[in-house]
């Protein structure tokens, strides 16, 4: 994560506008909410590819570790690009690089991963992904 | 708010994504994230009217009363519309009479209201809206 | 909701500690959170009476009305007891009177309502409440 | 963060019961509230320490960088204990690693840091750690 990020650098981006509880006393959004513009970005895009049905799906993605870098503040109302790659589809583990940009702003505000492990729904024992995710995600690569 | 409400019941409208947190265990989006996407309509219609700056703003609006009423569940990932027009612009309080669309919907999804109580920033006593509020936001009624 | 309140009017307290991001930028806990203060009560007592498994209950109460008056702030690090009475319980439908207090204050920071309807988990269709609902309740009245 | 972590690692414990929108809909506390938990447990301390008053102190931490892995699954109506030591007080700025207990239970749900940087209120520039947090969190570390 140490060296600069560009929009290049990602596959797929999703906008999402700030909400007036994000921010916090000191005016910027607060730490917190960057992990859920992660997780709403990687979650949206695994329903749009047709991967993901919450309440459905056998096998469901479990947060295994997640890290995020601040790089500049982000302030209500601002709308924010969530953009991700994926950096690894692991056996049963998927590993996202993602960023937060601000519209018109080439450099990142934010920059972090996010690592979902496949689970049986009702067992929650690891599960192979299915090769339907290696097929349309690989090119998210 | 027993009368059924339309999209042109209301004035300003505000397209809010949610965001996949905002679904609670039985897969809907929880009651209290409808308040957040109220107060998000309300506040960034007062940003854009230049009616508020909330790091420097001599006064500031509180929040005294809210309700809702839900009609049908919004889920993650529908994007909803946050309308609202002004219900009554007091001497330093505003009522905003608020409803949620899902996009392509005539009939709200929710439909609530939200009192603003103005006071100065350092004192917290109630203060008269200046004369740009009623100018800017009597077409909103 | 216009009268005073006081703690002799409610029958069930629960500590409820503020959290940082809960603060919004005027130093306050933003208008929102109160409500996950009014859902966290009623849904921890269901649970500790054994009349919901939100896992598993074939029943599941759905919010269909809520209501918060503000009457003073709340700010982290403030501890919360948010304290509540059954005020009806219907044939498909519980409605709570909540209170948010202050550790050691008599009067309530804010006063509120929350109308549960009982659905089939399933069809989301109303249910009648189960005869040990009203055993258990009747004595939060 | 890969060796085992037990509660006498850390210095400082807060509890922190869980709220119904914690969960998420796999009936269980989303990823991102895990981050809530810890900047509510470093940011209380900061305030019991008195080397923190959100309002008005001269200098503020701003976040840099946090992580976490994620254990074993947490769920509402669970209480949590935060637990954190300092891993490193620098000129400007503090790194904490965190872990979240269930109660009665010795090994942590989720373990992480969260790095502070020290700048000034107004002007955001970086600014040196003043003595007295030395003095009062070297015993934290």
């Amino acid at each position: 994560m140490s060296k600069s990020h560009k929009r290049e650098d990602y596959k797929y981006f999703l906008e999402i506008p700030t909400r007036w509880m994000d921010n916090d006393v000191y005016g910027h959004v607060n730490n917190v909410v960057y992990y859920s513009f992660f997780d709403t970005a990687v979650n949206r895009a695994l329903i749009e590819f047709e991967l993901l049905n919450y309440n459905q799906s056998e096998i469901i993605g479990l947060v295994v570790e997640t890290s995020c870098t601040y790089h500049r503040p982000i302030s209500f109302p601002d709308v924010i690009e969530a953009a991700f790659k994926i950096d690894k589809l692991g056996n049963s583990s998927i590993r996202y690089n993602l960023a937060l940009f601000k519209k018109d702003e080439s450099e990142p505000c934010a920059t972090g991963y996010f690592v979902h492990v496949y689970v049986d729904r009702l067992t929650r024992k690891p599960r192979q992904l299915p090769h339907q995710f290696r097929e349309k995600l690989e090119n998210l690569k």
